[in-house]
C-alpha cells in the first residue's frame, strides 16, 4: 500500500494553481514511539494556505519546495502510542495532504479530538473546526457582539462567512448583513445562510448599499476580505464599532506595492472604535467547549454547516485554487476515503 | 464685577489662529436651583478642541459661531444647590473659557471632584484628570501592558506623552521609547519624562531608527499622532501587538483628500494585531480610583506632572495654538485665577 502525498512544486506568483503541486507515492509510516498512525479521512483548504506557499506568514516555519504541503484534516486513529489520541478515536490535526500520517498530541497546533459521533465527520472541517469556531471566536470574544448590533460580514458565502449569520443568531443578533459576489451567492446568503440581506459586491455600488442597509451605521463588521471593501465600511463605522479582522483574501495576491492604502483608518479614532485580528489556535484550551456549543446549534436547527465536498485526494490542488476565484460556496475540503469500521 | 469669556468668532480652515476667537463680557450668573456657581482656577486645552471648532467630531454637540467655547477646567465651588458638589470643594468639569460657570452634575461629562488637596490643583488638568487618565487607560485597559513589553510612544512630549513612559514604568514596563520633534524636547524625554529613549522625528530617518530601538519589533504603540508615523509603525509591529490610538493630531487640520493613506494595515491581521481608540469620558466611574492611583505615584516619585502654564484668561487661544504647532511640553494650561480662601 502507498501514501499518496501532495508536495510542494513551486512557490505561486498570485493565485495557487495545480501546478505548483507534485503528487508523489511513499510508503505508510510504521508507528513510532509517543506516536498515533491515522487514515485521512478528509483534507481542508483555507485561503491562509496561499501564504504558506509563498512563504509570507509571521507564525508558520516556511515550507519548502519539495515539502509536504501543510494543511488540517479529519483522520481515524490506526494505530496508536499515544495517550490522548487512542486506537480508534477520529481526530482534527495538522496532517498534511497525504492518505496517511504520523501525529502526537505535541504538534502545534495540538490535535483535537472529534467528540459529537451523532453529527458527520467532516463537520470537524466546517462548524466543529477551527473554521466554525473562528465565525463564534470573531463574534463573541474579538466582536463582544451585542443583541441590537448591527452586523455586517464580508466574504459571506465562505467557509468561515457561511456560518457567520447563523452563529450569530444563535448568539442572539437582531440582523446580519452579508457581502458575497454575485447574484447566486446572494440568494444563498439569504435562503440558507441566515443573513437577512445580501450585497453583491460585483452588481451593485458597495458605498449605495452600505447606505441603504445601514442608515445608523455599522457596529460590527466581521471582515472576511480586507482591501478596498475594510476601506468602505470605516467610512460607515459606528461609535464603538468593532472590527474583526479573520482574513484579507483580496490582498494576499498582491505585490505590497499594489496593495490597498487605506484612508478611511482615521475613522477609527474619530469613531472609539476598535479593528483587531486573531490566530483561532490561540484559543486551542477551548475548543472543546466551543464544539460542544456549535453541535447543540446543529442538533437544534440553529446552524446549518455549509460544506462544499470533492471527491478524491486527486482533487486537493483545484479545491484549494477554488478559494481564490470565489468559486466556492461554504467550507471547502476533499472527501479522501472513508473510516475503517470496526 | 464681569465674566469673561472667549467665543468662537469664526470656524478654523486649518490651524485655529486666535483670531478665532473673540471675548465677550458678561455678568456673572446668579446660582439656580441644583446647581453650583464656580470660580475657574485654570482652563486646559487639548487638540481634540479643533475638531469641536471645526464641527468635525462624532460625539459632541456641535459648536456655533458665538458660542462659549468649550473646555475643561478645574474651579472651586463659591455656592452650590448641588450636593455632590458642595461649596469649597474644587472640582474638573467642563466649564467653557469663562471665569465664573454655573455647573450642575447631570451635565455630561460628569465633574469630579479633585481630592488630593495636597498636590497642586493644577494637576487635575494633567495627571490627575482626564490626561492622565488617558495615558493610564490606554497602557492598561486597551493596551494590555505587560512586563516586557517593547513600548512606543509618538508625541511623547504632548500632555499625554508627557505621563506614560512614567506611568508605563510605574505600571511595570520595562522599556518604553518615544518619539518627538526636535533635540531639545528628545533630551527632556530622557531627562525629565522617563524615556529610556527618544527619537527625533524631525531629525531622523524614522524607519532607520525603529530598527535601531526595536531590533525585534514593538508591542504596545500608544499614538498621539497618527498618519504616517502610524503607517511606519505598523510595518514593525510584533504578534499580538497593540496600537492604542490616543490621537491623530497629524491629520486634524487636513482635509480628507489630503488625510494619509495606510500602506501598511495588512499587518494588523498578518500579526494578529489590534488597534483600538477609546473615550476617556467612558470611564467616568473609575476616575477617583485612578486619580488614588496616580497621586500616590506622585507622592512616591515615580510620577513628576510636566505642566506648561500661562498666566491670564487672555492666554487662552494662544495655549491653544501652541498644540499644534509643536511648541509646548507637557500639559498646557492657563492659570485663570486663584482659589478664595477661608
Amino acid at each position: 500500500m502507498v501514501n499518496q502525498q501532495w508536495v510542494l512544486a513551486e512557490r505561486p506568483e498570485s493565485y495557487p494553481q495545480p501546478s505548483h503541486f507534485r503528487m508523489v507515492r511513499g510508503d505508510i509510516p510504521k508507528l513510532q514511539s509517543g506516536k498515533a498512525l491515522v487514515k485521512t479521512l478528509y483534507l481542508g483548504v483555507a485561503p491562509v494556505m496561499l501564504r504558506y506557499m509563498r512563504n509570507d506568514t509571521a507564525f508558520e516555519a516556511p515550507l519548502e519546495i519539495g515539502d509536504l504541503m501543510m494543511g488540517r484534516g479529519v483522520a481515524q486513529v490506526l494505530e496508536s502510542d499515544c495517550p490522548e489520541l487512542p486506537e480508534g478515536s477520529v481526530v482534527q490535526a495538522r496532517i498534511g495532504w497525504q492518505e496517511y500520517a504520523l501525529i502526537d498530541n505535541a504538534q502545534r497546533p495540538t490535535p483535537f479530538l472529534l467528540e459529537h459521533h451523532d453529527l458527520p465527520y467532516s463537520h470537524g472541517l466546517s462548524s466543529l473546526g477551527p473554521t466554525g469556531f473562528t465565525a463564534l471566536i470573531g463574534l463573541r470574544e474579538i466582536g463582544a457582539l451585542k443583541y441590537d448590533d448591527k452586523i455586517l460580514v464580508s466574504g459571506a458565502a465562505g467557509g468561515v462567512g457561511s456560518q457567520v449569520a447563523q452563529i450569530a443568531k444563535a448568539l442572539g443578533a437582531s440582523r446580519v448583513v452579508g457581502i458575497a459576489g454575485g447574484a447566486e451567492k446572494c440568494r444563498l446568503l439569504v435562503e440558507q445562510l441566515g443573513y437577512d440581506a445580501a450585497i453583491d459586491y460585483k452588481g451593485s455600488d458597495l458605498a449605495e448599499a452600505l447606505q441603504h442597509h445601514f442608515p445608523e451605521g455599522i457596529d460590527l463588521f466581521y471582515d472576511n476580505v480586507g482591501g478596498p471593501v475594510l476601506d468602505e465600511v470605516l467610512a460607515r463605522i459606528r461609535r464603538r464599532a468593532r472590527i474583526v479582522i479573520c482574513g484579507s483574501i483580496s490582498e494576499y495576491l498582491l505585490p505590497a506595492e499594489a496593495q490597498h492604502r487605506f484612508k478611511n483608518l482615521q475613522q477609527l479614532g474619530r469613531q472609539d472604535a476598535r479593528m483587531e485580528a486573531f490566530f483561532v489556535f490561540d484559543y486551542g484550551d477551548q475548543y472543546s467547549a466551543y464544539a460542544s456549543e456549535l453541535a447543540s446549534w446543529i442538533r437544534a436547527g440553529l446552524l446549518q454547516p455549509k460544506e462544499d465536498i470533492s471527491r478524491g485526494i486527486e482533487s486537493l490542488p483545484g479545491a484549494l485554487t477554488d478559494l481564490y476565484t470565489g468559486a466556492n460556496i461554504g467550507a471547502r475540503m476533499v472527501h479522501v476515503a472513508d473510516p475503517v469500521s470496526g
